[in-house]
């Protein structure tokens, strides 16, 4: 396992996690408990609807698989992931059962910790592609990572 | 039940939903499938980390749960809840075991339907607060809200 520090943090630093598989079950499950709209529950309703076309997970699944392989992948940043905000979160494409989520994430973004801290800020790009490599999901967030102590 | 037309999404138009409880069985089951870090998942972890000094629920966990008041609100926009984007999604405190969340919505820009088309669009700030009224979570949705059809 790779942990960044902040002087990792380079622009346009690119790594990747997964892939984690998505089930009907899992898109159902989801949806009842946080989104039970017809078109993330029911795979009838869904396939007449005139935008989704067949069951489609809710974004915040969409988010909440991305996280997981943010948190979890082989390349991550170091003293867990608190993100302090997010920007730009869009769902270009919905989550379809029987999908493999792939996360790609990107520095776009760097900011040297203020004078005598040890934490500086990053930007990154976080974007979920499906196994066609169609984008499913994009966002930026931004974190607080700490730099390496001084030897 | 009050479903919102175009029509009816004014400037400044707000409403609320809720409220939702968090159990700390909850946050940890959550954590566990999508955010598997220690200030998460372990309360005495938690209990020792820097910044949340106690089980924090993930953010994503919190998304989820607004989502919910959302889209079960007594007052909701009509025709499913399709989010075209969300930005500004900011975790201002932890969610912790036992909290009450309620939601608040309103309406904060609306754009009339292109000519000759029956949908509009509207972005509404959604803020979350707990039973203190502390803030735990904002965002701004961008929806597509179909108009009333001609009588």
């Amino acid at each position: 396992m790779a942990e960044l520090y902040f002087e990792d943090l380079s622009l346009g630093l690119t790594w990747r996690s997964g892939p984690v598989m998505v089930s009907q079950a899992d898109i159902i499950a989801f949806a009842q408990s946080f989104d039970p709209q017809p078109f993330h529950t029911d795979p009838e309703a869904a396939a007449a609807h005139r935008l989704f076309r067949g069951l489609a997970a809710s974004g915040w699944h969409t988010a909440a698989l991305s996280m997981r392989l943010f948190a979890t992948g082989e390349t991550r940043p170091i003293g867990g992931i608190i993100g302090n905000g997010i920007d730009e979160l869009r769902w270009p494409r919905p989550v379809r059962p029987g999908d493999a989520l792939t996360l790609t994430c990107e520095v776009v973004e760097v900011r040297a910790p203020e004078p005598g801290k040890s934490v500086g800020w990053a930007r990154i790009r976080n974007t979920t592609t499906n196994q066609n490599g169609e984008v499913v999901q994009s966002l930026v967030v931004t974190l607080s990572i700490p730099r390496r102590a001084k030897g």
